[in-house]
């Protein structure tokens, strides 16, 4: 690996910064529900197009583009990804350029993440004669919403021949200014389980000729505790959440049928798996205690996203390099999911976050929130970021 | 007193039997819900005055009668009652007297009560002048909806200066010819409780942040199994039931409230107080053990009937006479509730049931059924007991 | 069944009076552990065949008396039941007759049984030849001791004819003059069981690498609550009961085993195998819920005793007729065991209390206490009650 | 800090290699129990002394030793620590050099960490004309024994001026040449807890008259798991673990007492305070709900060892020099404790494992394992990280 750190020192083009800012207003302006982002996905190939050949763009899907950018010379191939579905919110922020879409906004960052990766795209571009390898651009729909847009990219090959995958999340929670590294979890495989107890049922006053729905299901939450108390290593980090008790309707007959449902938010697939038969098992166990019947359902979500020790090091360094020692922070992993895992599976792969909150500018809400917003001074670190990630990754001629 | 049984075992007077049955079907025709005994207690006190004189007659409600046989000679006082509404539910017989108004059905024998009574009354006031003391028989309104039609008679000062207390219930349960007696425990009291756990909603992911109510109520779930199990005298009769467990409605969100609803079952104001405040000590120590707070409602039911020793002895000789000794049967209590309990606090009183069931004749379906019927036959019964026992009880010239 | 009740009305033969209490006091100096009553059984033999002739006298096992009074007339056959061993226990009663044997001592009335079945046996066969049918001597062995004493006689065919059998049993919880009947439910089977859990040892701070007994012996004390709140008919009487939880020796080791032991107390055989069959089912549901694995054992102590409810009824005709209904109280079923049970499950059986208890004389102490003591005007009521009962079952010549 | 490596690259004194071995085998064959290392504690400042002026020597308690190197110039401190103490165990190592007193054995590697301090003292007392500032070496006593050393160092004032502290600790678990490193958590706080339940005892079969403490106790159990499940941040590590149930000691008693004991593993103050509340307020709550009583007792054992991030990412860069990138590993926090945690409380610490197992040398047993073996090429590794650690913390004239 290259140690030189000129390109991303030296002055951007005329009108880059700008552009930066004015792509993110456009798509904030123009935000898209998750697979159905016609219009995203086709601004971003006609400015991919714009930027004057050396791409070969494809779209895998309706509303995803990938761009190859290919070197002169043959070499590694680094995967860069962004994701630009918006979400069912009603934008609150007052912003000029405020969705324009009644009840869909740009609530999460996706409009940044996309005018990034086009403004890194256009930089790297401008290098392609002195590169070595593949530098792959992955516009990704639909992360929002489950089963996700990475997935059927993965099917669809775009991670084919890649060595690494590295991705980037504006993160409000953090300041702007600041780079969130994770080694290790990053985010959790966030999966769903719906349990209905079937039982037997009769009048409250003759609870021996009923099977108590209620009470068993009680008995299964309590004894679900031990999952994360007894079963699972202190190290590892496992949420069983029981979120919806729905049995019975009146005061005097016990319910035939009490459903619960929940969450398992998990890093690792042993962790997972092991939680999820631990569920069932105990499941099966308390309601053969009380001579209830069962149906269960798990629904899995995204893979955890846990970064590669070694990939992670190197985006550390870079991170540092731009931003300094000081402004580099461990982040820590979040119990929520993102499907950049679904690339992780194929490659090794580092997710980060770049600051975007501000306080003093009452940047303070959270994603997903309607007043949700960025500063958009975190939009050019996220770019360089990029950028210093593909140059000390791959081989570049001097 | 008296041992003398003639007046039971003489003939009826001409065409009451027939009369008995005719009244019956009259009012299963032309059911009346709780509270709304309009047209019932007007034939009743017609009926009544239609015996000729000797009742004194009272309507200490818009839809109750109260009518007092008083003696020639002082003596003591015995109550008889009989409740008359009807219940909510679209009747499913087919009889040829079937209910004529829609969503109403006399599905739990008052009609039959209310005419035994009347028959008992002609039959006991043509004695009249025999009799030492009084006889008063209560026609009741409302037993099938609290707080019931029993306690306002009661405010009304019908039980002032009873001595006893008779009621009879007829029973699909139990073969006609058959009499069944309870000493003590006879229908427990229905109380009913609506717990709110108040904790603090939050992510799934974060149980930390959150007070988590689903895992707090089944936790009360399980330690109000207690109760019952330990804290409750193995002889005592107690059921404490949960019908109702409703909280949230997702699979990520921990919900900030919970609600339990259910049932207390239970003979004895002892054994019901207890109950009570050891289902708000373990709401109170849970919540606490585990930071949330609740709110705690509950709500009395009637009082538990719980039948008289001395009396029912004696209403049981009575029974034996009428029957025979292996007619009379002991009838376990009922967990559901009566409210005659409200005459109980007044006076010693005792209820039993008039066995009313025939599988013979396919009148197998229980109270509150769409299709419950009764055996005819077991009117005359009813109507013996009650005149039996008035001839037992008080003193009579002879 | 004859009404005539001269026999008990009647003079006593001269000094039998003062030999019941003599006899009482002899064994209550002598007394013999269970299995272990050769001079008691001894004492029985000889004092029965120095009342002259009239008895054929067995020894079906070695420390017990069977004696048979055969009528002149063929009838029907009433077993007669006294036990006769004493406890383990160091008496403190100071009495003048008080043991002479350390350590053990008549502490449950045994011995005034015994006296009071010599003094009815004596009373009965003085009127042998006009009796029709047999009354038969039951003096027992060994019931303080289970297997119990009342087993062996039943397999060595004492209950061979009998048509009904009748026990009494001194009460100091009752107070002298009155006598305890109860319909049904008399005293509990008391059955014991042992569950062993079986995990996985380890450091306490690595819970996923152990399979925590404790937790698990929890989970199923807490689940097997379900058994009396849920599953049982509140009408029964039930209780289930662990006594002794033990696991573990410090504060940094989970132990791989925990041993639970208790005792299920019920009254009906359907209700006690449902119980044991409940509590296996919550063993085996919550250690697979767990993976734990387990050890069941469960031992049977003696059949409730469940009294006949038409022989209790002519109990408690003669129990009135001695002592006048007022003094005739419900007893309330005991949740200890009586062996008494055993010839129940050969014909129609009732088992009494005797009032023996005396607040006025400080005789208040509770059976097996070392100042248990009786009132002996209590004697004369149980020797009239074993006779008067005799009278009404059988038949006699005028 | 200066980057000059010349140090620790230049060759060794001669012998110092063979001392370094000959110390820790001197140790080993010689162990003795917390503070009762008077020998230990003599030997070493013995050797120091020997090394030839250079050091203020003092004996803050009796069976420690604390030396300090003072440089030609005034600079920052560094404090550098070895524990001395050995275990009571009977060694079964068979090794010549096995220890010579019955019971007693060096299985946690103390020995070598003596030796490894003494040889850096050694070398870096060699320069001490070139260091500004001050190098601590604390030889400490009574690391195995709470309440420890450490505390009674701290308390005597060797962390007076301290600016940094840096410990490590030999390894077997991990394999010779590797060093392991553990940004933030450590070794756990190994609190314990001691819970005593005061109900009631009594007859097993009238549990309505006791307050069953096996009852409460399982409830305990049961809601205790929400202390990790529900309440703990799933980023944090926490175990609480019940590892002691006792209570009754029969069938057929509820016994009046049951005893839990357990403890509690945590990282972090704030998680540690919490978890300590959380089970007192379940105690409470519990306790609260079933009219039980309880004494609580909770003993704090050793703080949480938690790296500094900075000091812990120098002593990373330290480490990578002198291994090589490959063989620095991350280490997992411990669920048991370390006194280290003392000094962190003054100054900002790490503590590093040095690898010391060799599963081709059969050198696979655990800590405090009768076999417990080191391998001693492990030895010139921690030398040269004491040695290398202080050259880049502290500033040395070139």
């Amino acid at each position: 690996m290259t140690e030189r750190t000129d390109l991303i020192r030296e002055e951007w083009p005329e009108g880059l910064a700008e552009q930066l800012v004015a792509w993110r207003r456009h798509l904030h302006r123009h935000p898209e529900l998750s697979f159905r982002e016609e219009n995203t996905s086709r601004f971003v190939e006609e400015t991919l197009r714009g930027f004057g050949g050396g791409f070969e763009i494809d779209r895998p899907t309706p509303t995803s583009v990938v761009a190859r950018l290919i070197g002169a010379k043959p070499g590694r191939t680094l995967a860069l990804r962004a994701d630009m579905d918006a979400l069912p919110i009603q934008e609150e922020t007052g912003l000029e350029f405020a969705s324009g879409t009644p009840g869909v906004m740009h609530a999460c960052g996706h409009d940044g993440h996309t005018a990034m990766l086009l403004a890194a795209a256009r930089l790297l571009a401008a290098r392609r004669d002195k590169l070595h390898g593949e530098i792959r651009f992955l516009f990704q729909h639909a992360e929002e919403l489950p089963p996700g847009g990475a997935v059927e990219l993965v099917e669809a090959g775009v991670m084919d021949g890649v060595d690494w995958v590295f991705g980037e999340h504006l993160a409000a929670q953090l300041p702007v200014g600041q780079i969130g590294i994770a080694y290790g979890d990053m985010a959790a495989s966030p999966d769903n389980f719906t349990i209905v107890i079937k039982g037997y049922g009769g009048h409250a006053g003759f609870p021996h000729r009923a099977v108590d729905t209620i009470a068993v299901g009680a008995q299964i939450v309590a004894n679900a505790q031990h999952i994360v108390s007894r079963y699972t290593n202190p190290l590892d980090r496992l949420v069983v959440s029981v979120t919806q008790f729905t049995a019975g309707a009146s005061h005097n007959v016990i319910p035939d049928t009490a459903v619960l449902k929940g969450t398992v938010r998990s890093f690792g697939e042993q962790v997972r798996a092991d939680a999820r038969e631990q569920l069932l098992r105990i499941v099966q166990g308390i309601t053969a205690a009380h001579g209830a019947e069962f149906e269960f359902d798990y629904v899995l979500g995204y893979a955890p996203v846990v970064n590669d020790e070694e990939l992670t090091r190197l985006i550390e360094e870079a991170a540092v390099e731009l931003v300094g020692r000081d402004d580099v922070v461990r982040t820590p992993p979040g119990m929520s999911g993102e499907d950049f895992s679904a690339y992780q599976q194929k490659a090794p792969g580092t997710f980060v976050n770049i600051g975007a909150g501000n306080a003093g500018k009452g940047i303070v809400y959270p994603h997903h929130h309607p007043k949700f917003a960025i500063d958009e001074d975190a939009l050019a670190t996220g770019v360089r970021l990029f950028v210093r990630a593909a140059e000390k990754l791959l081989e570049w001629d001097s």
